[in-house]
């Protein structure tokens, strides 16, 4: 009634064949490219360390592409080979056969297609190996997240993504049919993760987050992965941006621990994180820009991005203070200029990654703030609660999981940098 | 432009206390408990670590339970104290208070309180010790799942939460409005987990799913946190079902390592997991249990679920095989046995904790599985794209964190470890 798991021991990965010169072993994987040479016939075979060569046998030299295979064969030292290494005298298996051809070669190093071909083709695109590098920076990028926060005290959290109002703010939500009453897909965790700092003091989510984003460009989602936190008894925002700092050092040291070969592949270097981040009052970037408006246009930040790269050599820029106005009325107003905010955002590059602030922490605080912009408390009274029942200082940040891999990996566009995009336009597949 | 990051480095939790005996600390953290005595008040201080006893200086004495405080003072030896030590000779500044009292007493060993009334303060009702412990296992459990797939090379993915068509089964899908088009929230990851075999092989996710159950039942959620992975190049479902015993094992470990303090609060030991989980096929199951039925009913699961500690002193139990017309079509049937399924569910304590099995893997094998079912493959065509690409025989499974954590801390509810769940009845908060 018990028996072993049946994993076959014998397969061996592609990328551990050096190690084996003279080994009789199995690889199994895809035909990623038939290589015919005037004498032999090369099957390049891919697997998810990577590709090894086999001679191919009589019969094999005509598989198509993307055929599965298990080979078995002898590891021989040849310094022509990829890896110094090929697969001699082989048995081959085919497992599956292909009924369609992808719609590009997968085995072009550039990605020999435009973008709508890409996603329109994900189930098998992906398997290009730059496309696939992406999304082993975002997995790797996620896990060093995860560490740098579980290594400040963090508690991981679940939060629901159907709520009963549309409160972080009233325009772009989805509606949906909640067993027959109006629910709305969630925007953010932000008032449950507020909430959970009275529960944790530290916490985290990384999950989906919905935005009902009508204009189609370059750096929306419909649907995207938030990496959030939050966290309590801080003095104020520039404490959350001493933890935005540990994240992103997290983050870029687990992408070159965990996806070397991924970065390899993307041909990109990881950004070095500063010890300390430069950061600049918006009322001082909007003096540097000789403007004067209550928010950034994507034309300064990219202004920006460049000034601390060619004055503190940072790819990073923290832009502090944004004016109360254009922030969501739990923003903590700056003490001695209430017109301004404890908030900041994290310029990538350029491009805003992160968004984050102190917030309001006392219960008559946030019934002000929403009378002051003329709001009723109803919609927010489950929100409210933590407050009623006394929260510490606290602040937090939220980070666009996909325009972080896109802007570390040199990607125009979001879309590139989430498995299947969702967008105004797209829902499949 | 550069400042340090503003962290009080003077502020220690109140674990930390025992090994700080004479030294001037500062705590922060909740007013848990007024502990009047005839001589002495004491305040019982809660932080994310535990709880800590001041002595309190005169004028505190009469501050409610949940004020936010910052105490500074003398860490003192008392072998009467919790923990041995208490703060002597504090300061002690309010950083908030609170305007409302929870519904119940936070500081009492036991929740005196219904399950309705501890749902409907999830703010403030979760700072209950007891209850926060539940959400600490679960975040431990997940990083377990996680770090136990990571080392057996598998990669992390993050797929739509929306889809097109109500795919994995007709009923119970929530329906939404996706820019003037109908969509519908993901009942599972299952099409797009596998078609991310052919790209990484091993993928998982963590992530919401929804299902609109609309019964109210102990065991359901309309969202839930689910644990899914799939994996390729399966000899067939044994090897998934060592993929699933790899993860109990890694959540297990990982809930004794970095939850050790919420097991002890909950008054729970984690289950041992068998080197080799006992399996019973569903044929011999149904022999055992004298009947004659298509699927087990949860009676079945108990009886069985005892029978296997009984019989192999295992909380968890293997039952394999289930009849091919109650699993989905994408199920691979049993090998001279068609009628049978290469499938299995894992009872956890006489509970279904995990499904999962070998799919099909060929294109036409889904073509002929949706025939046979009379269904339409049009609706399939983004799913069915992966298999005519050369697809690996490869498996999965599906573990429900919500059931897992109730059935190890002995909670009949799963309503009590989801944060804030969400049902038939329940949209907020």
């Amino acid at each position: 009634m018990i028996h072993p798991p049946t994993t076959d021991p014998a397969r061996v990965l592609a990328a551990e064949l050096p190690g084996r010169i003279g080994a009789s072993v199995e690889l199994a994987g895809w035909l990623h490219r038939r290589r015919a040479l005037k004498s032999v016939t090369f099957l390049v075979l891919r697997d998810r360390s990577g590709l090894a060569q086999v001679v191919a046998p009589a019969g094999a030299a005509d598989l198509p592409e993307e055929t599965v295979l298990r080979v078995r064969g002898t590891v021989t030292a040849n310094p022509q080979a990829p890896n110094g290494v090929e697969l001699t005298g082989p048995e081959v298996e085919v497992l599956a056969r292909p009924t369609a051809a992808p719609p590009f070669d997968l085995f072009r190093p550039a990605v020999p297609a435009s973008l709508p071909v890409v996603l329109d083709g994900a189930p098998v695109t992906l398997r290009h190996p730059r496309l696939a590098a992406l999304h082993r920076v975002s997995a790797a990028s996620v896990h060093g997240f995860r560490a740098a926060l579980d290594g400040l005290g963090f508690t991981e959290i679940h939060t629901p993504k159907v709520v009963s109002s549309a409160t972080e703010s009233g325009a772009n939500v989805f509606a949906l049919d909640w067993f027959g009453r109006e629910a709305y897909l969630a925007q953010s965790p932000q008032f449950f993760k507020q909430a959970m700092v009275g529960v944790f003091e530290r916490v985290y989510e990384t999950g989906p987050v919905f935005r009902a984003e009508p204009h189609d460009t370059a750096r929306h989602l419909a649907q995207y992965t938030s990496l959030d936190a939050e966290l309590g008894f801080v003095t104020d925002h520039r404490d959350v941006m001493a933890v935005v700092r540990a994240a992103l050092a997290g983050m870029v040291e687990a992408v070159a621990d965990r996806a070397g070969d991924a970065l390899a592949t993307l041909g990109v270097e990881p950004p070095a994180v500063p010890a300390e981040i430069p950061q600049l009052h918006f009322a001082e970037a909007m003096r540097m820009l000789g403007a004067d408006e209550p928010d950034l246009a994507p034309a300064h930040e990219r202004w920006l991005g460049a000034w601390a790269q060619r004055e503190h050599g940072s790819p990073f820029l923290f832009v502090t203070g944004y004016p109360m106005r254009k922030r969501p009325f739990y923003t903590h107003p700056e003490p001695g200029r209430p017109e301004y905010s404890n908030s900041f955002d994290l310029l990538f590059r350029g491009l805003e990654l992160v968004t984050g602030g102190q917030r309001l922490h006392r219960y008559e605080e946030y019934l002000a703030a929403l009378a002051v912009r003329g709001e009723s408390a109803g919609p927010y009274e489950g929100y409210l609660r933590a407050f009623a029942h006394g929260m510490p200082p606290h602040g937090g940040f939220a980070l666009g999981l996909e325009r972080w891999t896109a802007r570390l990996a040199g990607e125009e566009n979001v879309r590139r940098t989430a498995l299947f995009p969702r967008d105004v336009n797209r829902l499949t597949p």
